[in-house]
């Protein structure tokens, strides 16, 4: 029986990570002595506040119990007084506690859509939303936006081309991973009025609200809530306080019924890990000063790369405005072949890098083979070493597989 | 629209948590200034030992990344460990790092089964194995196990006749949460046959494998992994250690297509916490000697309940070989309304007892509504105070609620 063994059907078609799954690549690179830039996971590289360690240092009960399942009333607390801060107070029966943003994905799904339904995003998008959306047998549609367009959002009538009775949420990453784009208020009233013409629920990812660019400012949509209560707004530790580490995130949403049900697939998972949320109870009380200069450390950053891949006019991208994240448009046919290709084959002085094929953030047949994605999460002395790898592979790529390529380089 | 904003139809048939439910009762007579003695959670209360805390509090990275999404290397090393002493070398890749054990089901049912599939285990069970499949869009058939069978598997042939062509898995809590049995070697074999015979997985919940009374030993699935690789194990530092605020769990199993879902489902959630991970190593790395007393400790506990019920002829139990819990069969027609009542109106010197009514611990229509589970994790002093408590109770309850039950107490 032994290669016989049933497995379900969809244990077959689950998508594996484009960001992970190149990473043995790297590991295998690293053995043989290289060195690998890692601009695959986002993952800020700025150091956690210590603020993080001190209640778990402080902790000397000899005893760990499960957290209350809801979220650790230190911790709820703390979030409420941060959103109180944005501007936006919370009931404390608004908010669950959750394994990262990850589970409150998960728990919003599961409490919108049955098996077989259908959830709209905006395309490119963060590529564990066909993931979640996998494993709870829902369709992920994809809306597409362009770089030529800035990765504006589309007209309320070309979002409704998307629609079929099974739609049932909109499910959106506010400002955007991986474009970058902070939606306008315009753009963000347009989702909010199609969600409510059509009855439709909007998850919003905001995992990368305080990361903003050039004084421009991102719009919760908490803001929305008390006109539109289908709002199920997302947030996490983290990448504000470079805390990934400790899978603590929550989920805030004002209806009652749909709470209850999110409450009680919290107490299924039984608690989220007691000294992580008291690590981020600390995180979330921080005022905002200690956190101020991280925007402009990661705008820095990104002005320097663009002001690097701006000398190839092959190289297309829309200059970010949030996160930290780059989307390139590369003169190439299969960015999963060249991100593969360039991990393994290209390294200068013994460097490497390691970038995130856009193929899975996609699920338009044949988009996103042309594009990679990048996150900054380097200092900016390496981000530059790792661009000129990028830049070299890329010019050899083309000369090996892209010879009739127009776009190809002619220096060399 | 606020109250008919549409929700799934699985958020509305998700299961309460039994275990969970009567707390906010329990909260609302600790804030009246009772005392409240809790039965309901397996949450042991031996000390978590005190290596856990060391590299947590040794941590002095100035950042908290992602831990490598199938586990940390050295909790891996640590788990390896950890089943070598136990007589059970394990590849690495045959492991995954999950939060608690939950996850570790989640991804194995995920990977086995289909929405619509069918799952079978014993009745009485752990109420989340109803929680997950829920989640998962799986039907659990219950297999029934009695009291007056000591809780004993069925034969081959009677579990046969629960068979469907969707049926794809069987899900054992061994040794048994909520009934304390030590399955034989003859009941595995018979479980591991039938499974080989039909097909089937086994998911092999081990989470109280050291748990166990009076020198029986417990034996882990482990053991028939090479016979038949469709077996899944599952373990937990949450009860063994006493370290249930960590979360973390793992799953083991040899089958490589089985576990390649497995990893990109650990892929997709990221990481595991990861100082949680690092204290749990340090667990996994203890020597059994500094464990060895556990069972000894929660073998007196039960021996002083088990002696202070016998006095109540009516009171039905079997009595555990293993794990802190008991089922209690009692002369009563519904065990929610008792367990709810019992923690809303009765107190003794102001001190109440909460505990688990049993009936969705069973999927079998009418099964388990005279049922309660205990959880003993209470020093015995307390414990037994709460066994007066339920005692008094119960007697009250069946003056008020059950005057005709010919098991009603004649004294009082």
């Amino acid at each position: 029986m032994d290669d016989s063994l049933p497995l379900s059907l969809r244990s077959q078609g689950y998508p594996a990570s484009p960001i992970r799954k190149l990473i043995p690549y790297a590991k295998a690179a690293e053995a043989a002595g290289h060195k690998v830039f890692y601009l695959n996971i986002g993952e800020p590289n700025h150091d956690t506040p210590a603020a993080f360690f001190q209640p778990i240092h402080a902790y000397q009960t000899p005893h760990l119990p499960y957290a209350p399942s809801q979220g650790h009333p230190e911790l709820l607390i703390a979030i409420q007084g941060y959103f109180q801060r944005l501007g936006y107070p919370l009931e404390k029966h608004h908010l669950q506690v959750t394994q990262g943003a990850t589970d409150a994905l998960l728990f919003s799904l599961f409490t919108i859509a049955n098996s077989g339904d259908d959830i709209l995003t905006f395309e490119p998008f963060y590529p564990n939303y066909l993931a979640f959306t996998a494993q709870l047998g829902l369709t992920l549609v994809g809306i597409p936006t362009t770089m030529e367009n800035a990765y504006a959002l589309p007209s309320l009538e070309e979002m409704e081309t998307y629609l079929t009775p099974k739609t049932k949420a909109i499910l959106i990453s506010n400002p955007s991973n991986p474009t970058g784009r902070i939606y306008t208020e315009e753009e963000l009233k347009r989702i909010v009025n199609f969600a409510k013409k059509h009855q439709l629920w909007i998850i919003s990812d905001e995992l990368y609200h305080t990361l903003t660019f050039a004084g421009k400012k991102a719009t919760t949509l908490l803001a929305y809530q008390k006109v539109y209560p289908a709002i199920v707004v997302i947030d996490s530790v983290s990448k504000r306080y470079a805390a990934c580490g400790a899978r603590i995130g929550c989920l805030i949403n004002t209806h009652t019924p749909f709470m209850e049900c999110i409450f009680q697939l919290g107490q299924s998972r039984l608690g989220v890990s007691l000294l992580d949320q008291l690590g981020a109870a600390a995180l979330y009380r921080l005022e905002n000063p200690s956190l101020a200069h991280l925007p402009a450390l990661y705008e820095a950053r990104r002005d320097k790369v663009i002001n690097f891949l701006s000398a190839y006019p092959w190289i297309h991208y829309v200059k970010p405005e949030a996160t930290f994240y780059l989307m390139l448009s590369l003169p190439i046919h299969d960015s999963n072949h060249f991100c593969t290709w360039l991990i393994e084959h290209i390294h200068l002085d013994g460097e490497r890098v390691l970038i995130t094929p856009a193929e899975n953030l996609y699920v338009t047949p044949g988009k996103g083979k042309n594009e990679v994605r990048l996150a900054l999460v380097l200092e900016e002395e390496p981000l530059l070493r790792a661009m000129n790898i990028l830049v070299y592979g890329l010019q050899q790529y083309m000369t090996l597989f892209e010879p009739l390529n127009p776009s190809r380089p002619v220096h060399e």
